[in-house]
């Protein structure tokens, strides 16, 4: 999409501190709002989130997913990864081109990846009843 | 595994509210700690997480989290979805068995899924270095 900022990155039109790339894929670091050292991971085609994607497109992010952590585990000392998607504005999705977040852990970290639910929510069997397939 | 709690409810040794099934995985309401109604996606082979799964068993999964996300925003009321996964205990990881949490939100239902970094971060050229492959 002509104006989407990570198609721009994936096309090298904006630069990026590229972690890793293939033909489909590629993953760079997150310097948005956090600068935390985390990475997203993002296909070269254009999706909104993981509800509109094609499968294709999802298992090739996931393989760079996995890629990159297990990069991150077995060869630049971080102990286990948090994955983090926000799929619609709903969810906290900020830029809408499909990106998988790979926050790199370590023991102790003083990280906290769980959400926080302040809002009423339904009790289980009332969700269980709608959502069941 | 003999003694996983996920392994037994995907046997169906252990029962639990089935949201969705296939030969390779579940969908269930995730009735731990939370009780929010949200959903765990699992394979029924046993692996401990992202990290040590084989490819096809991960897209096995990724198929059937997308499954579930369109049908909660297309049948069920929801604007969208967060998908989180915990991969070792450093991460959070509670039961090692690999499992995709899908958090089903709508609109201002006040959650908060962002994680909290309390901890001393390193500086992003710095991971960077460490990390890029």
């Amino acid at each position: 999409m002509n104006d989407c900022i990570f198609c721009k990155i994936a096309s090298g039109e904006i630069p990026c501190m590229k972690v890793y790339e293939d033909n489909r894929t590629l993953a760079f670091m997150d310097i948005a709002k956090d600068v935390d050292g985390h990475i997203l991971v993002v296909p070269k085609k254009h999706f909104k989130n993981v509800l509109d994607c094609d499968e294709e497109t999802l298992y090739a992010v996931m393989k760079t997913v996995k890629t990159v952590s297990n990069h991150l585990t077995e060869q630049c000392g971080y102990d286990g990864v948090n994955l983090l998607n926000a799929s619609d504005e709903s969810a906290g999705q900020s830029v809408p081109h499909l990106h998988i977040h790979i926050i790199p852990r370590k023991r102790n970290d003083g990280i906290d990846a769980w959400p926080r639910f302040e809002g009423a929510r339904e009790d289980i069997q009332t969700v269980f009843e709608k959502v069941k397939m």
